[in-house]
């Protein structure tokens, strides 16, 4: 059964080399149960034996360095963080009222939303597999709620079809779905299926078609009571109660030759990615809840504003010199046992720093993503009163590329931030180029297309281009082909160790960071420990 | 468009007979914007012109009756509920701690549940475009989260297919999807298609199947990391990060027969009804929050603990004679201008109502769907850590149909109390012939071949059977064919006018309480300043 694939080899390879789940009970209760694990993750790693007074000097203090740091002072290492900016955190950022954002050539913005309202301007969501995340979150208290991902009131909507007006997705959905396997009833029906079906798989594959497709007993998908019980009903039409408007009407389906044309079939499959499979979670109160949650355990370790200029390595010590990021305290130096460096390699690459020369060519080689994400802040969650969208993304195909509504505070009467644009590719790189206050006049025009409320309702609002941010100069790393060079990255180099987003097969999502975190303290820990 | 047709109709009718919308403004704004409608709900009523001194006997003090009362009581009639219990809300019921539940037979169930757990054993959930309901909970303050509908990672089970094991929801949804895609791919290709499509809409088509199915190059949807980002990964395979089991491996789909033969395909389409839609909402606390605000407005009216017994018409009044339904207090009469009754049909056709033969013929003609629920807490909540499963529905072919597991404090390290089953049709009978110990037993029994755990971590539960509770006789009506019979049961007879989830075209939901109750008000109104 694909499910439950056995996999002794992959656990035998995990008592081998001492890997042992810091939650074992969970783990041989998951075994015994033949219940498939969505993740590597098995519980924080066991450090234990690690040898007195060794030091590790973490660099970065982000989701990754912040992990990094926890489990090693819990395992008995010395440890410090130099952290760049005055917050801990990193991209795990959460933008609110009072925030200023800094960006290279001298942009400016300062974020004035209202009290509680804010935009999470890094990663937003959290799938229910990320099995790190959430239970680093359980152990640091930090509250979940759900992330509406999947909206079948959202919109889809291109300038270039249906009028240039905006289409329920689950009116696409349901008619692209029923008018595909329409096509297959048919085909089946005529016998012109290339199938190792048997006869009688043939004629339950013919039911299942009616029943997934919402077929009439001719196998066609038309105008029906019965498919507006799964696509909706029309305007005004839906069943009520009593005699007044009550019986709900047939529901036409949009026809297929203009869904194909609409290209609205390539984001059918956007939220049934395995990792946006419902449901999905945010930290109630922003995503930065999770860097606090970590700040609170070792924000004793962080030393901020302190930008690293060089590390150095010898045969026993890594050493590290940095300055004041502001220009206006003291720099310094560090040595250390070991290090672990989460600085992304758009910065890294560009300091001083002691790594074998493979290493420093990946270093230079991995491409980083650019996107620009707007918070805009309306009156009045108009999304929510007047087009009943709670949560969920609208896509379309003008440079914003999306419009995703909050999954905070829904039905609330106040006043609500909705991601406006969330833009990548070459639209990122022509809003690069756009100072904050022409970024937002496009997002406003562009929005204003799907929902023409904005211009009135319109109050504040953010646009961060994350390849201007001094810290970042990207948003997530690109490996287009991994092959040797993501083994190089990955791999301890002397004494120094590189960890976050980048080091992982999950680039962008704050669980590749801890995964890359708690790997970074494994590889120290067996120096540490086989060294002695 | 489909999506928005025009219906000048249906406005011009509603300005016609004076129900205008409560919140104007709203309407208004939707109807120049084009947006769609998703419900006949345009706000409360405008009830103004009441003539004084005019009174309304409203029967039952569920959903459906106090939301009568309030818009009536608003609009200055003198209201009366009867109440058959000593609580209101009637099935918007929330079991707790310390309640009792009393069925027919003399069957007793005592609820133990810890502190905070609850179970919703009427309805238990809200969709987004109920917006009567929505609307209600806005004006009441009754806070909404969000009720997960759709979880890819919750089960699809079948004792006689998988060896009886439990297949991920999402692996068999895609892998479905991909090999139903596959077949209609590969028909298109040898232009086997009976369809209108012109050949460059049919080679749009088959781009939309690779990208709609998750196909290779050559139309295949076969084992790769391809599919695997959107199925999900082997177990323990997903990607990670660093070096430590971190590269992800390819994804082996189901077979396309043996997912035909077990018949979960019949399953593909349940969270994709209009009226299961994501996002859906239940109310933080309980669905009873909903009765306890609109208790809270008109609390003051009920008078509980009254069993009707009869009710006489004149051609000026209304009066309802009633017992103690405890038999320990006094009953008595109440003569009012109108009645609004929401006594359930099972109930109503045993009384002695004055109402016309073709009204009476209707009460006793309607059947009421049979439903057993079963509420079970559980020390731990093994399905979030174990088995990643927050929230959402496991299907079974079992008599249990359904596992429903809590969207209210997920990931909290308590315990949990879970839907643990959803009884209906031929198996419900069973269940209703059995002591509530005997059906207990029955649904662990069942659950655990699902959830090993089961047995070791069970505490506390209680099954309802709607059957036997005796101010219902059943769960929810079941209109066969409406015809002239439903216009019928909606129109006011004389004086008397029904309301209820059984006034409406959806039946089971709270929407269509509430609907029916503004329409039997509105004929209360219509009639009381015509008739002046």
């Amino acid at each position: 059964m694909a499910d439950e694939p056995p996999l002794p080899t992959r656990r035998a390879l995990l008592k081998m080399i001492g890997l042992t789940a810091g939650s074992g009970t969970m783990l041989n209760a998951m075994a015994s149960l033949g219940h498939a694990r969505q993740s590597p993750y098995t519980g924080p790693p066991d450090l234990s034996g690690a040898p007195d007074g060794q030091s590790v000097v973490v660099l970065g203090g982000g989701l990754a360095g912040m992990c990094a740091a926890l489990e090693l002072r819990r395992a008995g290492y010395d440890v410090t963080i130099l952290e760049y900016q005055n917050r801990a955190g990193g991209r795990c950022w959460t933008l609110k009222g009072g925030d200023q954002i800094e960006e290279l050539g001298g942009y400016r913005q300062d974020v004035e939303f209202s009290d509680g309202q804010y935009i999470n301007i890094g990663p937003w969501r959290i799938p229910h597999h990320h099995l790190a995340v959430l239970d680093y979150c359980h152990r640091l208290d930090v509250p979940l709620e759900v992330f509406v991902q999947e909206n079948h009131n959202a919109y889809l909507h291109s300038a270039n079809h249906f009028d240039g007006k905006p289409i329920r997705y689950g009116h696409a959905w349901a008619d692209y779905v029923g008018q595909i396997t329409e096509l297959l009833g048919k085909a089946t029906n005529k016998g012109a299926l290339d199938s190792n079906l048997t006869q009688e798989d043939t004629e339950i594959l013919l039911e299942s078609l009616k029943s997934f497709g919402i077929l009439d007993k001719d196998y066609r998908y038309t105008a029906s009571l019965d498919i507006a019980e799964y696509r909706g009903y029309p305007d005004g039409s839906a069943p009520g109660g009593g005699l007044y408007d009550a019986a709900p009407e047939p529901s036409e389906p949009i026809a297929l030759k203009d869904l194909l044309q609409s290209r609205f079939w390539q984001y059918m499959r956007n939220h049934t990615t395995y990792r946006h499979h419902a449901p999905m979670f945010q930290p109630v109160g922003g995503m930065e809840q999770i860097a606090k949650a970590f700040e609170r355990e070792v924000g004793d370790l962080i030393q901020y504003n302190a930008q690293v200029t060089r590390v150095m390595q010898s045969e026993d010590s890594v050493t590290v010199e940095y300055n004041a990021a502001d220009g206006q305290g003291e720099g310094g130096q560090i040595t250390a046992d070991y290090c672990v460096c989460t600085i992304p390699f758009t910065i890294l690459s560009q300091l001083d720093v002691d790594v074998s020369p493979e290493l420093r060519q990946v270093m230079r080689a991995l491409h980083y993503y650019e996107a620009v994400k707007a918070g805009l802040e309306f009156k009045r969650r108009f999304w929510e009163r007047d087009e009943q969208i709670y949560g969920g993304i609208t896509l379309t195909d003008l440079p914003i590329a999306e419009i995703a509504y909050p999954s905070n505070e829904m039905h609330s009467s106040g006043p609500g931030v909705l991601l406006g644009a969330y833009v990548y590719g070459p639209h990122a790189y022509a809003y690069n180029s756009m100072s904050p206050e022409e970024r937002l006049e496009s997002v406003l025009e562009y929005g204003a297309q799907i929902h023409p409320q904005y211009r009135d309702e319109f109050t504040t609002g953010v646009v961060l281009s994350w390849h201007r941010v001094p810290w970042m100069l990207g948003c997530y790393s690109n490996w287009d082909e991994r092959g040797r060079d993501y083994e190089v990255a990955a791999t301890m180099d002397n004494r120094f160790v590189c960890a976050g987003e980048h080091i992982s097969y999950l680039p962008g999502w704050q669980e590749g960071s801890l995964l890359s975190a708690l790997d970074a303290v494994r590889q120290i820990h067996e120096r540490a420990t086989t060294s002695q």
